[in-house]
C-alpha cells in the first residue's frame, strides 16, 4: 500500500488512508534506551523467528536498516513504511514489510516493535483488526512489558496504555481556502485529538494534507478510540465536502480555472519544487474527487505524491540527486505521469 | 491577412508583419479639418468608382462604417485593417479591404485616404510596392494634393512628404528578458525611428511585441526610408535571435520550464485576461519558433492573438459581453485551437 493504495477505500475522496499502529515492549529485554546491540540483534532473531511463518497478509519480508542505503531507507519513509526515526536508526533494526506494503512491523525504533496496518481510505477498524491479530500471534510466544494498572508500557510515556495511534490522513483544500481549519484544529486539540499538516507547517500544510490522531493512550479503550477519530473524521469529512460544492457553486469559472491552471503546470513544467508539486496535485486531487477532471484517478495522484519526494525521486533515477537535478526529475516524472493516464 | 497571415513571411520567428501606409489628399476636396458631410459622400463615392474595377488583390469590399455595429469596427481594428480613428468614427467614412485581409484603404480619415498593406515576417518592399501600384491607379483618375518643395500634403504635419509609414511588428522576448530593449529603444528613436509597444506601454510591451516605424516623412524618398527600417529591424532580428539561444543556454530547464508553464496554462486556463493571454503567447511563440513546442505553428499563435481581443470575442460569441465573459470565452477559444492543433 506504501501510502500508495491500489485499492480504492470508502471516502477517498477526503480521506487518502487509515493508519494503526501499536507499540510494544518485550518483558525479558531491556527498554531501547538501555539496550546492547546483543539485545538488538537478538530482538530481530526473535522477531524472525515469530514473523516467519505468519503470512495471513503475505508474507512480511524484513527491510535491514544495517545493509540499507539511505536512500533507500528514507523511500520507505516516504512510503510511510518506517518511521524518520528508523530511517536515521544507527543501530540493528529494521522493518518486515509485507508485498503489498500495507502491513509493517519495525524492530528496535523507539519501542522495540511497532505493528502497523495502512489501508486507502477511512478503514480504521479494518487497520485496527490487522494490528490486532499480529499483536496476538506476537503475545502468544513471547510476553509483552504489561502493567495491570497502565497497561502497555512504553519508551515514551505518551504511548503508555494501549500503546495505540490511530490516524487518518486527509485531504482539506475547501478547509484551507475558506480559512476554517484553524477552528478546527483548535476543536480537535480540545477534544484530545491531533491535526497536523503532513508536509509543512501545521495551519498551512502544504499540500492541504492533515493527519488526524489520538493523542490520548492511556485510559481509554482500542475500540472506544477508534471510534472517536472515526466520528471526528467523518465530521470533518463532511464538512470539508459540503464546503467544496459551495465554493465551486460561488464560481464556478475561477473554481475550474484554479484546477485547471494546476493540472496544466503539471502536465508541463519542466522544473518543479516538492512544494509546489504538493500544491498542484491538492488542487489537481479536489478536481478530480469532484468529477472536474476525468483522465486522471485519484489513486494516481497518491502515487504521484509518495513518488516526487527527494528519496523515492532518487530511487527511480538510480542515483543520487541534488535539489536541481531532483526539481527537473520530479517535473518528469509526473509529466510522464499524466500523459500515460491521458492517454489510456 | 488581417494580423492573421496565412502564409510564413520570411523571418517569421521574430517578424510578425510588415506593413505599409500611404496617407493621401486630394486636390480639389478640403481637408478633412474643413469637409463637410457631403464632401465626405463625394470622396466615398469617387473612392467606389476608382477602385470598383481594380481587383489586382482581389475585390475590395467596401466597409461602411456608418452603419456597422461598433464590435465589428473594432474587430477590423483589432485585425489591424483600419485605425483606432477610423474605428471610432462618426462621419461618413469607411475602408475598402480585399478578401485576403493584406490590402485596405481607408476613406475619410485623418487624410482622405489611407493606402495600406500588410505581409507576414519581414516584407516590407512587397508591402511597399502593392501600396505603391494602388497609389498610381488612384492618381491616373484624380489629382493629389501635392507640393513640388514638400511633398505629398497630408492633416498631419508629421505626415508631409512621403505620406509614408513603413511599420513592422517584432516579437522580441529575449531582448526585454535581458532588459536590453530600453538601449534599443534610445538608439533607434537618436536615427529617427520609432519603436513603440503594441500592446500596453512603451518599455514593458504586454507580448513583447514592438512595432517599429519611420518618424521621418519629410526629405526622405520611399525606398530610403523602407530600406533604412528593414536594415534596424534585420539588425534587431540578429540580436533578438541570438539572445534566444543564449538565455536558452544558460540553463536549458528553466527556459523550457518558462514556455512549457504558459503553454499548459494556455491550454488549460478557464478565466484568461486580454494581458496574461497575450504575455502566454508571447512564451509559446518564443518555444515553437525555436522549436521547443512542435504541436504548434506560429500563424495557428498569431491568429489568437487577433482573437483573443475584445470585439473579435464578441464577434466570435455573436453577442456583447463584459469583461468577465470576454475572460471566460477567451480562455475558452484559445483552448479549443490548442486542442485541435494538438489533435492534428
Amino acid at each position: 500500500m506504501n501510502g500508495i493504495p491500489v485499492e480504492k477505500g470508502p471516502e477517498l475522496d477526503v480521506a487518502v488512508s487509515s493508519r494503526v499502529r501499536l507499540a510494544r515492549n518485550f518483558a525479558d529485554i531491556p527498554f531501547s534506551a538501555k539496550m546492547t546491540p546483543k539485545h538488538q540483534a537478538a530482538l530481530v532473531k526473535r522477531m524472525q523467528s515469530i514473523i516467519s511463518e505468519y503470512s495471513n497478509y503475505g508474507k512480511l519480508m524484513f527491510a535491514d536498516m544495517t545493509s540499507m542505503h539511505p536512500v533507500d531507507r528514507v523511500s520507505l519513509m516516504e512510503r510511510h513504511l518506517i518511521s524518520p526515526e528508523l530511517a536515521e536508526s544507527k543501530g540493528n533494526s529494521g522493518a518486515f514489510i509485507n508485498e503489498n506494503e500495507n502491513v509493517s512491523i519495525m524492530v528496535n525504533e523507539e519501542d522495540h516493535i511497532r505493528i502497523q496496518a495502512i489501508f486507502s481510505g477511512i478503514l480504521l477498524e479494518k487497520a485496527y483488526r490487522v494490528c490486532d491479530e499480529i499483536d496476538s500471534i506476537i503475545a502468544e510466544k513471547a510476553d509483552y512489558a504489561f502493567d495491570n494498572k497502565y497497561g502497555y508500557l512504553t519508551s515514551c510515556p505518551t504511548n503508555i496504555g494501549s500503546g495505540m495511534r490511530a490516524s487518518v490522513m486527509l485531504h482539506l483544500p475547501a478547509l484551507v481556502m475558506s480559512g476554517f481549519m484553524k477552528s478546527i484544529l483548535e476543536s480537535c486539540t480540545k477534544l484530545g485529538v491531533a491535526v497536523r499538516g503532513i508536509y509543512g507547517e501545521n495551519s498551512e500544510a502544504v499540500g492541504d494534507m492533515f493527519q488526524v490522531s489520538n493523542q490520548i493512550t492511556l485510559g481509554r479503550k482500542d475500540d472506544e478510540t477508534i471510534a472517536a477519530i472515526d466520528a471526528i473524521c467523518k465530521q470533518i469529512i463532511d464538512r470539508e465536502k459540503a464546503l467544496r460544492y459551495q465554493l465551486y457553486k460561488q464560481n464556478i469559472y475561477i473554481f475550474e480555472d484554479r484546477i485547471f491552471r494546476s493540472y496544466g503546470l503539471l502536465g508541463n513544467a519542466r522544473v518543479l519544487s516538492t512544494q509546489e508539486c504538493f500544491k498542484l496535485l491538492s488542487d489537481v486531487r479536489l478536481g478530480v474527487s469532484m468529477g472536474i477532471i476525468k483522465d486522471i484517478n485519484i489513486l494516481a495522484l497518491n502515487e504521484m505524491l509518495v513518488l516526487s519526494q527527494p528519496a523515492s525521486l532518487q530511487k527511480i533515477a538510480g542515483k543520487q540527486l541534488n535539489q536541481e537535478e531532483r526539481d527537473v526529475k520530479r517535473a518528469e516524472l509526473i509529466r510522464m505521469k499524466i500523459q500515460k493516464l491521458e492517454n489510456n
